[in-house]
């Protein structure tokens, strides 16, 4: 449809559009819009992880000059009932066909009774300036009756812990399970077995930017716009219109630049509907902009699983049978529901043919921020399980591990392959294209082969130094329905508009979606808008979460753009008197095919569909030149990849030096290399940060210990390797680009390839390194334990 | 569709849910808005009606405190040349398909070498705050070399009138003529004929609101936002997007609440693309909210039309030929074209059955404010031209004026009647319902009847009283193309928004569309929402002007809701398992007729067609519930009515007080009677106003004489007559509703009907008044003229 002359857009690197208004200083993010008459709201925060309240007496706070209401949860309650169904509910019902249980306590707006973790919030101040609703804030006396903390998940199914949520009568609040072939049998069966627990900890996506809500009411139409710094726009003005009982008509919501997400801005939060309440509530706009330290105490928390697996094999290291049975410390309250678990559980398999399979999550409330998804959501945990064990097989057969792995890796000749569970989408699990092998050995290729690595390594060894390779490998399932929308339109100038639900948050969709846009209509992309995270551009739309906007929206525009193209060719072909069939696309025009120079522009075009007494459209063609298409994604496809990690381990000090930091990545058909390069390193990064350095410590009493950035260690540049990147591209057979999602990937497999780099390291003193994080007092003490193994730490 | 038991609403005199808003001060108008950072542009005006620009020194202004930029005509020109077509052009082409001829000069947005009228913008300052750019703007020093002034349209054709657009070495700017039959011949056999001259002064719509525009650029997006009082926001955001050469999704127009439009507000000014160009260019709010003055001076002006009737009758007074010969001074510009002349050239004829008719206008330039479209459009000054000359024929035959009216007027039977000219959509005109003489008798019953006011006449005449009759009826074509959008969209909670390119200035559009939406879907007008005046809502759209919105909006919403009825149907069948056909509409439900409590909630429809896992469409029907709708009219639809003045002059005084003022009013199918109501009244004041004291005088230098408010005669509600109204209904068969435009039509008759009395109160005095206004001093003149007919006005 797009003549041969056209350059082809997508596949290059193109510089991204962003970056000129925000190298420039002109990017706009929430903290800086400023609006007349704006309040600040400021939140009095619980200081107790577990407690009943007695009294807030809001008194003298609501006496303080500047402050102009104070607000606490019993009285929102009385004002807002909370609506049926849950405001704070998920992005959307995960259609799990397993079993599965799940009490999902409604999280308040404002602790209403007790307070459930350090920080959550009790009241709100809202007043003429910041200062003054600190100030106020201090004010406000909160009087709580401690409560025994609940801390840790395993000790909050003992029948002696205290309980969160006394409507359930217990700490469990999800299980779920699923499983294939016949577990027990093989596992009893098999030749050799293992049995471990592995720990992947608690950390968290920390954007540059905190969360922030800014909501004006307009009383003149009843509307309330909402300036939230969010990944999903039009959920959260479908969870404000509801709690405000307004038509989403009323309700707006805009994503401004959003500086990072990482799922950690992926769903609703109790500000985001609370602030336009406040704004409608005193009739003038609201402000409230997280500090660092409310982001670290309030905003979601990540990871935090605790696996028990065995595995059942072979002498050559064939995995007969896999059985993970895991807790998830969710925290106070559990916004994303089983999500996270099933993510877990439907990886655990990654990119290996097994065929008794079992895994079985429960879900556990502490007294800890809430557990939602953080980039890879679920899945790093999974990896971790499951390549450690690999790593393990080959140790205890004596094999090189990544031989463990070919054995048991999937085969390219065998896609697409069924692999006999459901996705969290309904839909059986297929892997539709991949070559984890051939994926694996480039990996290996890229530091000169392995048999050269364990030369280097013998050497190192006789000069005392310790040298390790950990290799780990995965799938991901990306592009996650259940749908995205897409609107196409041309305008009057010939340029070409797209809005979607999708938002960005830094990823640069606004060039790669011009490019496929650009190649679709073979225009330049300089003549397309991309305009996203913003309701007012289309009224439906999901978000951008999961690894899914790219394989979504590229859909969408795709269909989007050929319903509209028939509209196009039928209407040129109207003014050129010649069949749409003869038609094709071309630079900004439609041509007819063969002859040179016989053309109208998209202008004309869209000239001549507009309505009126000048259009030039056939019979029954309808006016405008806009489509909307919402693509709903039969079920996902798979992205995978192998990480290969080498390191240095200083035995004296447990410091852990990456020499070499090595992905081989298959997202399918990349749109712009550069742009998936910063996915693939910045997730990689993220992945190593939350392996070496990340972490949120809470003490017994709930206390979290590393809740400023001086404590929670952020990973700098000078601390990371450089990661060398190798692309595969494995087309997906099932969306029109070929396109595969990359957001989450870089973080899943480096907890797993620095833990089985470093005991590979540490082979000869029989070191295993089962939980994250690593760092030096955790090799320290696993040396010591491997010395004396029955001090154990997990 | 609609179940039986559903309640109507169309036809129920519903109060304004507009009301609540405006009444307990929540309205916004576009002064009321403050955006942070905001500057204030203030206009520096030429104080010459006609002159050359030498120079313009704006260095002293720019130097003064607070002064962030002043801009010239020159400077702009390089800054921003023009694009070609004009970005202050037509708000659309006008399909003319008669000969016309026309010079359009290209209006600047800062005059550039002359100015051309007193108040014409010669440069801008913007400044911190509206008094620093006050001062600044006093300093500007604008050196110009005057010309003569060209003030009446007849002098301005003769050879040694100035030229005011040298390129053209003409005033005349403009021609078009229509004819059918033989008019000259008919003219020539006539038994009787007349030729008089008639003349509409200068006035113009003052709506209570002046005009005014603020902007915001967003640096982030290059794409402007521009709040405007206007009624035409998709035409605003098409001309800005093209003056700033961005794409139409980066440029977004708001009409606010606006105070009044009138037809002054209804085409592109140039504030609307200056405002918007100083904002991006200084990268801050701008503000310009025009004065009383300013509105005066530099808003358009209307009607100021010089007709010359020839008119050959037969002793029974049945019009035989009528030839009307007319000057339109169009002031400085021409932002209209020929609109406003065919407006009268196609209304003359009026309610009458005239074989041979001929118009012909010519459009002068002269150095005044722009004369363009004000509530009638041209057609009051058909109504004067006519109705006065029906009138004269009765006084030269000794008949009464309604029986010569009778005689010529086209009988209901006829209907639909074909009238064999073409509309301005180049439509042929086709009167397609209504019973004339049936209005004008109910107006005559109202008063009770004709003999009993000749009687009562004689009587007052014993006593030295002049009491006159006046009577006035006219046709007009309403509803005009080429278009208008409807968006209907049924959102997840069940209610139902609808938005448009119409525009509403205080009609009570957001009530009476929620009417007719209730109806169409058997919903609570509570549960719509109508959301108009902003382009974020719909990309196409057209405005309000020409009495169009109600007939063009209902009809795109009545057909947008069809498709979108026939989609809901589908749905909610697969949801009940039924058939569409077997479905009905009752109150926000959709339910299987005869089977009372079979139903589903269109809440659960929308939810059911969401995209996503959980939807219940059936096979091939799209996500989402939305539809969009261009209604194109084919032609428009012909409104009547008859206006009956009974007057009483004081001879002594020449004062004119209105006993009674009676309209017969046909508007096809009334949504809200009431409002209807306030559309008819406040049209009749509006005219009044203009026959008895508003009126733009201009000295010989072209000073405008009447520029504040003490001296253009606003009418106050105690200088009004109380208007009776009496209702007709001929539902129009072009459109679903059978509705027909009722926003200017009370404007068009007055003046007509007004003098017509004063002539009948008169008429012992052989008095004639054939031009307006009619103020005392005139009377007094027309009275002395009657006495010695050498001294003639006009």
């Amino acid at each position: 449809m797009v003549g041969e002359e056209s350059p082809r857009f997508v596949g290059r690197s193109m510089p991204r559009r962003e970056d000129h208004r925000l190298l420039t200083g002109r990017g706009q993010f929430v903290a800086d819009l400023v609006l007349p008459g704006m309040l600040h709201a400021v939140f009095i925060r619980s200081q107790h992880a577990h407690g009943r309240i007695r009294a807030i007496d809001a008194g003298a706070a609501a006496a303080m000059p500047g402050v102009v209401r104070v607000l606490t949860g019993e009285e929102l309650l009385r004002l807002a009932p909370p609506v049926a169904g849950g405001q704070l509910s998920l992005p959307s019902k995960w259609r799990t066909q397993v079993q599965h249980a799940i009490h999902n306590p409604q999280q308040p707006m404002l602790a209403v009774g007790k307070v459930r973790h350090v920080g959550e919030a009790v009241a709100v101040v809202v007043a003429e300036s910041r200062d003054q609703a600190l100030d106020a804030a201090e004010l406000v006396a909160v009087d709580i009756e401690p409560l025994a903390a609940v801390v840790e998940a395993e000790a909050a199914l003992a029948p002696e812990s205290a309980v969160l949520h006394e409507e359930f009568a217990t700490n469990l609040i999800g299980e779920l399970a699923i499983e294939k072939g016949t577990v027990a049998a093989a596992l009893a069966a098999a030749p050799h077995s293992l049995r471990r627990r592995f720990y992947t900890h608690r950390y968290a996506g920390l954007p540059i930017e905190c969360r922030g809500v800014i909501a004006a009411h307009d009383p003149r139409t009843d509307s309330v716009t909402i300036w939230s710094a969010t990944q999903v726009v039009h959920n959260v003005r479908r969870a404000a219109a509801s709690f405000l009982r307004l038509p989403e008509a009323r309700v707006r919501c805009v994503a401004l630049d959003v500086g990072g997400g990482f799922g950690t801005k992926g769903h609703i939060y109790p500000e985001d509907l609370l602030v336009p309440f406040l704004a409608r509530l005193v009739g003038r706009p609201v402000r409230w902009i997280e500090e660092r330290q409310e982001h670290l105490l309030c905003s979601c928390h990540s990871r935090d699983q605790l696996h028990e697996v065995e595995v059942g094999f072979d002498s050559e290291g064939h995995v007969l049978a896999f059985r993970d049975t895991f807790l998830v410390d969710c925290g106070a309250w559990n916004p994303i529901g089983v999500a996270i678990a099933y993510n877990t559980a439907v990886h655990l398999l990654g990119p290996y043919r097994i065929a008794n399979f079992a895994a079985t999550a429960r879900i556990v409330a502490t007294n800890k921020v809430p557990n939602a998804p953080y980039r890879g959501a679920g899945r790093p945990e999974a990896a971790f399980a499951m390549e450690r064990t690999m790593d393990l097989i080959a140790q205890t057969l004596g094999l090189e591990p990544t031989e463990v792995r070919r054995r048991n890796m999937i085969h390219p000749q065998e896609m697409p392959c069924a692999m006999g569970l459901p996705y969290r989408d309904g839909e059986p699990i297929v892997y539709d294209s991949g070559d984890f092998p051939g994926g694996m050995d480039k990996a290996l290729q890229a530091i000169g082969g392995l048999a050269a690595f364990r030369q280097r390594q013998q050497e190192a060894r006789r000069h005392g130094r310790c040298l390790g390779l950990g290799v780990a490998s995965y799938v991901e399932g990306t592009g996650v329905g259940p749908f995205e929308s897409a609107l196409v339109r041309i305008e009057s100038n010939g340029s070409i508009t797209v809005s979607s639900g999708a938002c960005s948050q830094g990823q640069g969709m606004e060039t790669i979606f011009a490019q496929v846009v650009a190649d679709l209509w073979s225009v330049d992309p300089q003549d397309i808008v991309i305009a996203l995270g913003d309701t007012s551009q289309i009224a439906i739309g999901f978000g951008t979460i999961a690894s899914r906007s790219t394989v979504n929206l590229s859909a969408a525009i795709h269909y989007a753009s050929e319903r509209l193209r028939a509209k196009v060719f039928a209407i040129a072909g109207n003014m050129m008197e010649c069949a749409p069939a003869d038609l094709e696309l071309r630079r900004g025009k439609v041509g007819v095919v063969g002859v040179p120079g016989m053309e109208v522009t998209l202008a004309a075009v869209a000239q001549a569909a507009r309505p009126g007494w000048d259009h030039r459209r056939p019979a029954g063609v309808d006016a405008g030149l806009e489509e909307i298409f919402y693509w709903e994604p039969p079920t996902v496809t798979w992205a995978n990849a192998t990480h290969l990690a080498l390191v240095e381990v200083d035995m004296a000090s447990g410091s852990i030096a990456i020499d070499r930091y090595v992905v081989a990545h298959d997202c399918g058909v990349v749109i712009n290399p550069m742009l998936v390069d910063g996915q693939v390193v910045g997730g990689t990064v993220q992945g190593l940060g939350g392996a070496l350095f990340e972490e949120f410590i809470y003490d017994r009493q709930g206390q979290l210990l590393t809740g400023s950035l001086m404590d929670y260690a952020m990973p700098r540049a000078g601390d990371m390797p450089s990661v060398e990147l190798l692309h595969q591209e494995s087309p997906s057979p099932l969306n029109p680009l070929g396109v595969k999602g990359v957001g989450e990937g870089g973080a899943i497999a480096p907890p797993a390839a620095v833990a089985n780099a470093i005991c590979d390291a540490l082979a000869p003193f029989k070191v295993e390194i089962n939980a994250t994080p690593m760092k030096p007092e955790h090799i320290l003490k696993a040396v010591a334990k491997s010395r004396h193994p029955d001090r154990s730490r997990t």
